[in-house]
């Protein structure tokens, strides 16, 4: 338990799967924590352990320094943060709001500039790593805002993640957290094509993975997803409809700063079809079914 | 030096940078080596140290046992096994061709039946791990063909390569290889456009990729290209020009199995600008270029 953590009390909105385990961290490491979540029920765990249940963002924000926020979607992030209801408009001054939501860069900037004009300091601190990292406490953490802010929070975060980076200001983090699912979108296609030329050539695809898994052609995805696919495990990892959702806000975001990424665009015109065909609560792997 | 090796007479066709690595092994491990290369010149310093030089393929058949080829094109295997001054026409009953070329799944099985019927046996057997593989003797070999025949002349690949999987019946090595490069082109437009984004968005890339290298993200690519794209270095590792050579015959292979490699066939679009453009001499790296 950290002593000084016992002084700063933390809020955190957004218990889902990841959000309950990060949660779950700040309390071991001593914070007194406030917490809200849409639905009551999912936090009974962190309730039973201590922690506060408030009714609203607005109360949690009444009662907290630092709040941070796990929830959805942007449009979730923008009612939770700038609606009339929100963390922006009953925040004491002087508080520390950090979304960890993946969440729209643009929307980072616009939060983080209103933040500041009532004297509240904003980051945005998406993660990578899943449910695993989240309960693990290994996360990537991608952070994007004032470095005096992030280097004042950081043994916060050091509760929750591992590879904790300051990647610039406000929507930084975000940004960073696009080039992430951008690069795991097309090596998606890219093992997924792999394993059905294998399996459609008539190879044993597992043999190729020994051939080819090590070498220039290995990935995460390859090493870790292509194995499930092959065994037919379509459990999510990580959710098709929640990849497509990211990769929506990182086509958008790319269009705003000039880049024509063809690739992950193809990628989402094929997850697009695969949730289309009702697959949206399979994990990514579930690709390889849009090639067979 | 392998003993029961000098009694085995070795030819070895394509003297190219891999292939003098490579027949550079067979040397040190004792086998007598027979030589023949289109470009005298680029044998020399094998010939200082003791090969044989034959003046054609016919010639190197006729002297030898066991002969590899590590050739350019799918037609210059065509013709060197294939052609009337080519091997199956003069190599002895009982011989071993093993073509360690990049080259067409389909040819590997049309020179794999045309051998039989003259009692030779034929493998492929294509690497990955470019020149540092072949140079360091940790080339990744893929071998299709009859297993016996693998079995058999295993201890001379075992000279060149460290990963060596049988993949199945003849073709099914090269086939092997095309999954490898399949997988390899759609991670390297994934890993330019993220490093891209990174770059338009105003991060610096190098600290991006702290962020997202070791995650779901990470690639062979993006931990060992984007650092050199991100450096403006773009000298080849691999070739742009051989790299088409290779989705060529992979989109080739995909088509006649049923396959429709998007990711791939968008990714050789990309490449295939990049060398209209000039830059087939650069390495596959290059393709962020395409980006800017």
């Amino acid at each position: 338990m950290n002593l000084q953590a016992q002084e700063t009390v933390v809020g955190f909105i957004g218990i889902g799967v990841m959000g309950r385990s990060m949660a779950s961290h700040l309390m071991a490491a001593g914070y007194p924590l406030n917490i809200y979540n849409r639905t009551q029920a999912k936090a009974e765990e962190l309730l039973d352990r201590g922690a506060s249940w408030r009714e609203s963002p607005a109360a949690v924000a009444a009662h907290s320094e630092i709040i941070i926020t796990m929830l959805g979607y942007p449009r979730d992030v923008e009612e939770v943060y700038l609606g009339p209801e929100g963390l922006l408009a009953h925040c004491r001054t002087g508080s520390v709001v950090i979304d960890m939501t993946t969440s729209s860069p643009q929307l980072a900037e616009k939060i983080a500039a209103a933040a500041r004009q009532v004297g509240i300091a904003a980051l945005d601190a998406p993660v990578s790593g899943g449910d695993i990292g989240a309960r693990e406490g290994t996360l990537s953490i991608m952070v994007g805002g004032e470095r005096n802010t992030f280097e004042q929070v950081r043994p916060l975060l050091a509760c929750m993640g591992k590879n904790i980076v300051f990647q610039g200001t406000a929507g930084s983090g975000q940004h960073c957290k696009m080039a992430n699912q951008i690069a795991i979108a097309s090596t998606m296609m890219g093992v997924c094509e792999a394993m059905v030329y294998a399996e459609k050539a008539g190879l044993t695809p597992e043999t190729v993975l020994e051939s080819i898994a090590s070498g220039a052609a290995g990935s995460w995805s390859l090493s870790n997803l292509a194995p499930r696919m092959l065994a037919g495990d379509l459990e999510p990892g990580f959710y098709v409809k929640h990849f497509i959702k990211d990769m929506n806000i990182a086509l958008e975001s790319s269009e705003e700063i000039g880049l024509s990424a063809q690739g992950l665009a193809l990628a989402k015109s094929m997850y697009d079809r695969l949730a289309a065909a009702g697959d949206g609560e399979l994990g990514t792997q579930a690709l390889y079914k849009a090639y067979r």
